[in-house]
């Protein structure tokens, strides 16, 4: 990383998402990424298959879904068991890495859901002071 | 909440991201938004004006940082202070709720940082197992 970034800026640090050139910012991308965070997060209560794991990732795309698990196996937070069957059965689940970011993932995902009340207050009260409502 | 999911589904849960219709959903993408996790980031280390912000958060365009100040000052976690001078003078900062979320972030996008090694090593085993390599 020497080469992206100024020694004396985060010398201490090997990777800085702050950095537009640092590759750790796609692979947060991939991991808050508004599907992919949603896959981790599912895949964090087990083993899927790909329709099952659709259906708990309510509203994604099947093209988007397959985009997310490639990207998030590729990374190494998704493994993808493919069984030699007729027809093949396919499970998708977290790695070691990916079950470690998964838990960072929910503990944000479990707060925001906990203080929502709070966020559409502050909504109310910032359409109302600008005459929107 | 009740007219948006079954109540045998997570009836122990007021809000639930995994709801396309929940609007948990939307502030969830707000936070972990490729700007406007940044955004939140940067501003975990204090106050800051427009500009700063632009130069922390690498590579955002002034359209883009706008439209993310915004959308996080409606949901209470940014305050934004504009002091009646000439030129006028205008501060970003996170409110406390902002804060406990950027701290829950952080979490995640420090541990990412830890582990881009291990990313891109599999990485690499991912594209020399498919050829692209």
């Amino acid at each position: 990383m020497d080469d992206l970034a100024p020694a004396d800026d985060f010398a201490d640090l090997a990777y800085n998402v702050f950095s537009k050139r640092c590759p750790s910012r796609s692979t947060l991308e991939h991991v808050t990424g508004r599907w992919g965070a949603l896959t981790l997060g599912a895949l964090h209560e087990g083993t899927f298959r790909f329709n099952e794991l659709r259906r708990r990732v309510d509203g994604v795309s099947e093209k988007m879904l397959s985009q997310t698990l490639h990207a998030l196996e590729r990374d190494g937070l998704v493994h993808r068991d493919a069984q030699p069957t007729n027809p093949p059965r396919v499970d998708y689940r977290l790695t070691p890495l990916g079950h470690e970011i998964a838990e960072r993932l929910l503990t944000l995902i479990h707060f925001v859901e906990a203080r929502q009340d709070d966020v559409q207050k502050a909504q109310e009260r910032y359409d109302e002071a600008r005459g929107t409502l």
